[in-house]
C-alpha cells in the first residue's frame, strides 16, 4: 500500500485525487487546497487547507501552477520526504533541497468535468534515489499507466510536442469551428475527419499522412482559401502553416 | 439500383469506388483512369482508359485533381448526363455546360492503403436539378453517409475548414513526432493525447476545450519553449499560435 498525499487540487489535481482514491494499493491520505474545497462529488475524500494538517504519506504530489511550486514546497512542515511535481517544463530542482524531489507528469490535457483515463496513459517519473523512483512506478502502477524515466530536458520536449499536438491543435479546431458557424454549418460534420486524422497517426506517420492542398502545391486552391479568409491572423497562420508544409 | 461511373482513381476515386462496389442498391459501372489500372485488389471492377469506353451510367463522378476537371468534363463523349466533381474549393460551374452539373464532396482525409467508412461520414452535395439532387442522395443513403446539401460558398467554408482542423492538425502532429524523435523519445507516448483533444471536442466546445501554457498566459513556460525550439520556422509558428490563442 502506497500512501499518497495530493497538494492542489485544479484540473490535474482532482483527476489524480480521483484516480488514485479509485485505485488499489493506494490510500489516498489527504487532498490539500490552498482554499476549502467544498464538493460533495469528493464523497470519503479528506480535504485539508493548512499545510500544518498534513499527514504522514509516502509520496506528496505538487500540482499547482509552475509559479507556484517553489513557493508551496518551501512551505511543507517536513523534511526528507519524498515531493514530486506534475509540470511538464519545471525542472526537478524547483522543489528544493528541504525534500527528496521528484517528478510525476502525466501526459493527458486535463479539463473540468471530463474524466481523464489513466489506463495505458504514458506517466514520466523522475527521482533523485531509486527507491523514490520504484514508490513512483508502484503509483503509475497502481493507475495501470505506462511509466517512463526521463530526465528534465527530455520531459520538456515531451512538453513542447504536447503544446504542438494539443493546445495547437485544439486552438486549429477552434478555428475551425468558427469558419463553420459563420458559414451557417453545424461544426459537428467535421467531427469525423477530426478523429480520423487524429487515429490515422496511429498507424502511418504523421508526414505520410499529410493530405490538403499546401502538400498537393495546388496554388490555386491555396490563393482561394487566403482570399476567403478575412481575418488577418487567420490568413497569416494558414500562409505560415502551409509554408512550414512545403519546406518540411 | 443507382448507375455510378468514377472518372479518376486517386486517393478520392479508390475509396469512393470501393464503397460504391461494396453498397447495396448502386451498379458501380465502370471506373474510368487516365492511364490503365492493375491492381489485383479490384477485383471485379471494371477499369477502362479510354472515354470512348465509357457506358451509360446515372451518375459521372469526376475526381481528379482540381485543376484537371475543367479539361476531363469537356472531354466527355456524351452530354446531357449528371457529371459531378468531388472538389471542396471548385465551383460547379468548372465542370462546363455540356452536361448537367453537381457536386458530391465527402469530408474526410483520403490516404492509399487507409480504407475510409463512409458510414455517418458528411457528404456534401449539390445540383442544378432537384431530380439530380435525389440521385445523388440516393447515392449517399447507399453509402449511410449523412447528406447536406451547400451552395459554392458554404462548401469552400468547409474546405477551409477543414484544412485548418485536419492537414494543418496533422503538420502540428508531424512537428511534435520530430520533437520527440529528436530527443529520444518514441512518438506513440503522444497517441492517448492526441486522441483525448481529438475526442474532448465532440462533447465540448474547442474553445472550452482549450488548455496549455498559450491560455494559461504562462509566460514562463513560453519562453522556456521559445528557447528550445532552435527550427526558426518553429518558433514563428510557437508564436504565432500562442498569440491567436491569446487574443481570441
Amino acid at each position: 500500500m502506497v500512501r499518497i498525499s495530493i497538494l492542489g487540487y485544479g484540473k490535474v489535481g482532482r483527476q489524480l485525487a480521483r484516480a488514485f482514491h479509485e485505485a488499489g494499493d493506494i490510500e489516498l491520505v489527504q487532498v490539500y487546497n490552498r482554499t476549502a474545497v467544498k464538493e460533495s462529488a469528493s464523497g470519503t475524500m479528506k480535504f485539508v487547507s493548512d499545510l500544518a494538517d498534513l499527514s504522514e504519506a509516502d509520496i506528496y504530489i505538487i500540482s499547482v501552477s509552475d509559479k507556484a511550486v517553489a513557493e508551496l514546497a518551501s512551505q511543507l512542515p517536513f523534511h526528507d520526504k519524498l515531493v514530486v511535481h506534475t509540470a511538464g517544463s519545471l525542472a526537478q530542482e524547483a522543489l528544493g533541497v528541504r525534500n527528496r524531489n521528484g517528478v510525476f507528469y502525466p501526459l493527458q490535457t486535463f479539463s473540468h468535468r471530463r474524466a481523464v483515463d489513466f489506463n495505458g496513459l504514458p506517466v514520466f517519473v523522475g527521482a533523485q534515489h531509486a527507491d523514490d523512483l520504484e514508490l513512483l512506478k508502484k503509483a503509475t502502477t497502481a493507475l495501470h499507466a505506462r511509466t517512463f524515466e526521463v530526465d528534465d530536458k527530455q520531459r520538456k520536449a515531451l512538453h513542447v510536442a504536447a503544446v504542438f499536438a494539443c493546445n495547437f491543435s485544439n486552438h486549429l479546431y477552434k478555428i475551425a469551428d468558427e469558419t463553420c458557424r459563420e458559414s451557417n454549418i453545424p461544426f459537428d460534420v467535421l467531427h469525423p475527419l477530426i478523429l480520423e486524422t487524429a487515429q490515422k497517426i496511429m498507424v502511418m506517420e504523421p508526414a505520410k499522412a499529410q493530405t490538403g492542398p499546401a502538400v498537393r502545391h495546388d496554388e490555386a486552391t491555396i490563393g482561394a482559401h487566403l482570399e476567403f479568409l478575412s481575418d488577418p491572423v487567420k490568413k497569416e497562420l494558414y500562409q505560415l502553416i502551409t509554408r512550414s508544409i512545403q519546406h518540411a
